[in-house]
């Protein structure tokens, strides 16, 4: 039985393979002379974090001010940009703290959340550094044009306690060139405005290799490369071999000649299809599919006999890592079949 | 602002709303003489799984071993039904320790998860109650058949430390009747072999208020009643004045006319579809839906002007509750506008 000494299911990491990820596109980025700036919503590890500030990372990207809190709190990382508008006092005060003790920049898309976060920081020493997040195409966040994002730019500027810092956009899938034309164009504008644009930062695993042709990207956000996934793999980013978070499942019954289920469900494989079909990948049986989740269940079923026995376990490479690091408390770190142990999931589960 | 102490995303549980939904299917039951056992995977909180009991239910069901010794350690809850195959040795000895505080039933839909539990319970003073698992279909767990459960009940009584305790199955959504003949036609099989069948339990929400016609059915297992959710306002079941588990979320941003952005993602309403479009219902808000969701942030859109400012709070009906109530280390209860306080979801985030 593969990983006796674990019970299941269990998220594994297997850090010889997360590491080995982390230097490869670390690799890839000095190669470039572009910034990289991995976002750790993926793993939520603080020591995965070092790991990747000690191969050349410029600082980290969260998400939430609790991911940022939980970083910070472990020491060794003094570099954080959260890509979000942070909205509310009690959120903003969180952040006053965090800058004391940290670089610190976060992202506003509009007026009112650069005011909101001006009132935190006007009576700071130090001003908050705020990027304009851009919405290049994926319809998310960020102001609508590049006159948008120099007008946004300019009042940043006025402010008290804040710093313009550049331009900060999440492209849309396969929307990396469009998002290059538009920064620059925004980029332009502002520093026709006579206003520096020191950090133009974008970010996605999808179009990761092509990063390097984004002009006027200075800095690359990233987060599933460390891990990779179905999704990833489906795309042609990765192989299987790269897939470092895998979930390990009991067959718990073999209820025909053709499906059987694991102790793996919703609840830790997630319902996330990321546009593929079924959920999850089964190692080394190319035949099986994991059609139906249910909670506590999850259905596997195949074009032949399904040849699983009760007790087996399998490997199943989820569809998103992200979501699914963020299920339990631990994941098991393991480096190839040797188990090193379980490591706390850092600020899942928290409020923001 | 509303629930202005609380800061967001937070998942809401009105007490008021759950404690009459609670008290609503227990009076059905009592007038049908059905016996209830709540499945507590839906909210995992020890002090609503007492409300249940002090209303009439027979015990509660749970699905992982963790559930349900997260349950015990607090006290006051002595039957537990675990509807799952409980497999290996590891869980097995801990259903040893289980079974020495409470009353303690589980299934199987084979002999080899059979074997396994005897194999635990061969040297107890008492012997662990065993329902055979029916796939009445469902197409999940269970014999294939009324004779393989028969064969199965028998195989149990055969096996030391162990005692036959009834049928169990999860019926097809909208196949409840014919769960009904299945569950029947075993029962008459195992009778008719000199073995009495005690209990025959069935479950679901979707089928909630037909449970009394489902003759050999002695008790129903029914978890998200207690909060109810889009999914069954959706088909009829409850209103949403019914619903007790809400999100609360902070708009983010508004950067179009006809969206909105707010501050929970699936990362706390899930990707959960069941069957529905969209991710969840805004309260009060017809006009809305929410389209798109990334880890932490939803994507709101509108028919016509969207008509929300940054800041504003909005409440989220999420298609499934049992999920997201499982996303959160606390829940925030509520009455009605009053806000109670934290309370720990229990077991969430076990790897069983």
């Amino acid at each position: 039985m593969i990983f006796e000494t674990l019970d299941t299911p269990a998220v594994l990491v297997d850090l010889d393979v997360a590491e080995a990820n982390i230097r490869k596109y670390q690799a890839y980025c000095d190669t470039h002379g572009l910034k990289l700036r991995p976002h750790i919503k993926t793993h939520k590890l603080p020591s995965l974090a070092k790991y990747q500030l000690a191969q050349g990372a410029v600082g980290i990207t969260c998400q939430k001010v609790s991911e940022a809190e939980a970083m910070v709190a472990e020491g060794g990382i003094e570099d954080v940009l959260i890509t979000y508008n942070i909205v509310g006092e009690r959120k903003t005060k969180r952040l006053r703290a965090l800058a004391e003790k940290v670089s610190l920049s976060v992202v506003a898309d509009s007026d009112v959340v650069a005011e909101g976060l001006s009132q935190a920081f006007a009576d700071a020493s130090d001003p908050l550094s705020v990027l304009v997040e851009c919405n290049t195409g994926a319809d998310r966040c960020g102001v609508a044009t590049p006159e948008d994002a120099a007008r946004l730019a300019r009042r940043i500027t006025e402010l008290p306690g804040l710093s313009f810092a550049g331009l900060m956009t999440f492209p849309a899938f396969g929307g990396f060139t469009e998002a290059a034309d538009w920064l620059s164009r925004a980029k332009d504008l502002i520093e026709k405005d006579g206003i520096k644009v020191p950090r133009v930062s974008s970010g996605g695993s999808q179009d990761m290799w092509q990063a390097h042709l984004a002009a006027p990207v200075t800095e690359h956000r990233i987060g599933t490369y460390v891990y990779n996934d179905r999704s990833l793999v489906t795309r042609g980013n990765c192989s299987w071999q790269d897939c470092a978070l895998t979930v390990l499942a009991t067959v718990v019954s073999v209820p025909s000649e053709t499906h059987a289920i694991v102790d793996a469900g919703s609840k830790v494989l997630t319902t996330d299809l990321f546009g593929l079909q079924g959920h999850g990948h089964v190692l080394g049986r190319e035949d099986l599919s994991i059609d139906q989740l249910s909670e506590e269940h999850g259905r596997v079923v195949s074009s032949g006999p399904i040849n699983l026995a009760v007790g087996e376990r399998l490997r199943i490479v989820p569809n998103h890592a992200c979501v699914v690091a963020n299920m339990l408390e631990h994941v098991e770190s393991i480096r190839g079949t040797d188990v090193l142990g379980p490591l706390p999931v850092a600020a899942r589960g928290q409020v923001w």
